[in-house]
């Protein structure tokens, strides 16, 4: 009934030594997730470091993705930009490349002017044009823009937007969300430390960046809380969150990227002006994933 | 296990039209919410408008809730003061009045003082000090100073700190508790917005303004959830939202009175400088009421 | 024609180490802030611990400011509290205990509930009770509520309301207000840093924490840009800086004691929970006196 | 001795109904403001909406400007991208297009990694690349990213770092560069309302918003600093407040564009997702434009 359900990874970008995209090594973390439980992927989110990708390296990287995750596996691709003119232009670019949901962060740098009636009509617009569904991307924390749970609600009666992920962490916004959304709207929780709480109140999956370093945990948590086992559902989520915070909150993209490398995947370098994790970064990462029980690859 | 758990109401403090206390409505209100399901009250809370109090008006109202609540339902008093001294002497002064336990906030005016070092030395002289177990009270929104999950733990050790009540709304935050603090340590939820998230990750209960105006509901909430009917909470908990707003982040105090003088409560006027729900508030707090189908008194 | 202008010393409140106020150390620094180039003094302001302190000793300290002060120096009273009532009680107590002016903070801790109607309720009702003229104390660094201009022009047309001090640090709010303010309302910078660019807009003085420490510098950047050096005034403002931050943003209230202990006047103990100054920030703040000439004590 | 100094316009960039850029209303605007006593244009300004264009447009829309401004006016191109590589690309193809400095924007999508080791690399390493001076520039406002005064302090050294446009509109934060940075690097108010402020305090200059409205008005702020006459510049100031307001944080791009349109300039629609003005915010404007005495075209 949902257009997309679970757990994605918003797989890293991999850049090599020179700023260059690695396609290879990309194409190669894109197989291993396709081993995992998870749902699919996000390409181009934001911890694909997509902002510092040029349109056409977008591109290539969806069309890898697709080339090389098992067809079951849905991709959802992050096409916002801050005009419309190049959102649409980017969507359906993504489309043709194999994306099956785009995923559309706010227009943000403009903030003062980003009132409801401007993403109102943005996100409109744009599904009005866009060949694939669209999933609104609230990300208040690295755009500076909220959107409001109203607003949302407006945009949810559009047959071609499909749902949110809410990377915003406002458990009471997400809730007034899941209150009168209609039921084939996905609402996914953008940050492992509140995926069971999204769960428990109506959503239907999460877009984690912790799910590019513990994958199978993440969606083990779905699993146990929708077959009703809410108690082991809980101490994973509770053991979840020292993890979750280094590669977000604490550590940003170089310590997702650092504990990609310690467990078997290939974060590699972020792109400038991006910075690689410290040593000391890297050893408390270490101690983090030893505590959870994650065997170092 | 937990000294405390359940659902309280921070009962509203009835003033007159000259500003003065009213205790014979207060106490009128404490005998009501002795009939409910409530576990108790909390007297000079937030909604308790605790901060425009005399201390001799303090100690005089918890007297009287008392008084007049039922010997099997608890008193949690709000004894925090800006100085270590003066919320010493106020808690010994409440307790002898017949609170069972003190919910202090942080001291919030010098923020800049009120680092880790700062807040977990007054806590814990205070809880030396005092003669009842004392909760910590985490009041972000109004006192701009966040007690960080860390410093909780820490201070979840203290035999005679016994839980905190969180009206943050961070349930990562909550959550970071919840995953290490003793099993005795009650986690409460300090708003109706995210009872029920809280409950699901291992909190006791939740000191609710929306329980001042529907205290049955709110506790039934915790009651479907700990017989089993996670679906029967979770829509009563989305159907709760817009009341819950309405009382505390939309209209404040005001808007609470307002709505406990709707159901059969007495609210009554807040004292100056806090002013009472203008006409317009109070017709959309019916309609919010309406739709939850709670009949006017 | 200003009720108040020039520099005034927030002056600090001097604790022994049981807690107690010790009010002849006070009296010592009350003597010795009468021999600068100071207009006066400020009791009770924020540096002053005002909300650490109880009803009686505010008075007491008022008492013996005003002993102790020259009779062409004003006293300033901080006579802010959460309510109306107790606001205007203190006002009339320090009035007669010897105030010429009542520096009244925003009621803060209710910040949802202190709109624009709430203030502008309290000030009116404040001055038209107040038998000394007000001053509006804008702190949203402490308050977390802030005075916008458009509510300062409207309240600087009550005849008992006399000026604002603006601690915000604002200079386009602080400009706004000197674009449309009665000449005779007198607008202060609240802090050392923003000291010339308020009089250059066409401020009148300043209450400044540094103020405690260096209070002659800080009378002669007036006295130089009054007598037009402009040069002269914007040389010592911008050698000013890191000691201001020092005693204000860096290290607060332990900090601005440690320094004054230094100079030679007497900082003594911050009432707890404020922690007096660590060894560490006394070395820096040494440091910093160092930097800008001034000679230990 | 400074690379830049004076008064520039941000100016803007006009669209068509059909979203595309009008160069040939670009070039009127380029030709009128060449007529002024601006010092020179901001192309590709935060007001110039230069995150909504691709690279080809910011690049001829630098060259038109060029070819259509007197040479004795500079030219600043706004280079800044989210990458290093896009910013030290775009920025050439600037220089050869004939800007004589770029103004670099802090990247700032990825918020919690941009601390201050990632912009100091950043910006060392694109000055070192670059064929043209670079200056900083901080937007915290559309931005959510500050440049401390002492990271500005430290890049201040890089020989092809000239001048930062502060637009945070913290006057402390701008005083605390001009306290230690050398004499030849420029400090820029970011808005009209606290320019005279800051060439107080030793700024040399400003991009202003409202310099595409009242361009010579904002040029004479400065001439009257400049000459003695502080109290004419004043006046000046204070008066300008309201206008600049409404071309900034009331009513941002669209309302900045209406007021150009109604002075004589092309402001022209937005691109979408920026809507352009109401007839109300049109109405206010014009109000505010008349109390200015600023005669409608």
């Amino acid at each position: 009934m949902n257009t997309v359900r679970g757990i994605f990874a918003p797989i890293a970008t991999a850049f090599d030594a020179s700023g260059e995209v690695n396609y290879d090594i990309f194409a190669e973390n894109v197989r291993a997730f396709g081993a995992t439980k998870l749902a699919g992927l996000v390409v181009l989110g934001s911890n694909g470091e997509f902002t510092l990708l040029a349109h056409d390296e977008k591109v290539k990287l969806v069309e890898t993705a697709r080339k090389h995750l098992p067809s079951g596996k849905k991709i959802i691709a992050g096409t916002g930009c801050e005009s419309l003119k190049e959102t649409v232009e980017l969507t359906k670019r993504c489309a043709a490349a194999g994306a099956e949901v785009a995923l559309v962060v706010t227009p943000n740098y403009y903030k003062k002017d980003m009132n409801d009636a401007a993403l109102e009509k943005f996100y409109t617009m744009l599904a009005d044009a866009s060949p694939i569904p669209v999933m609104i991307y609230n990300m208040p924390g690295n755009s500076g823009v909220n959107v409001p749970s109203a607003l949302t609600l407006k945009l949810s009666a559009h047959p071609n937007i499909t749902g949110i992920k809410d990377s915003g962490g406002n458990i009471v916004q997400i809730s007034e969300v899941l209150a009168k959304a209609p039921a084939d709207f996905s609402v996914f929780a953008g940050s492992g430390s509140y995926l069971l709480a999204t769960l428990v109140l109506g959503g239907v999956g999460g877009t984690l960046a912790v799910a590019n370093v513990v994958p199978d945990y993440c969606a083990e948590i779905q699993e146990r809380f929708e077959k009703g086992d809410l108690e082991g559902a809980r101490k994973m989520q509770l053991a979840l969150l020292p993890l979750n915070a280094a590669v977000t909150s604490r550590f940003a993209i170089g310590g997702m990227k650092a504990a990609m490398d310690m467990v078997g995947y290939k974060g590699g370098l972020p792109r400038l002006p991006i910075l690689p994790a410290s040593e000391e970064t890297k050893k408390e990462i270490a101690r983090i994933l030893k505590e959870l029980g994650v065997p170092a690859a």
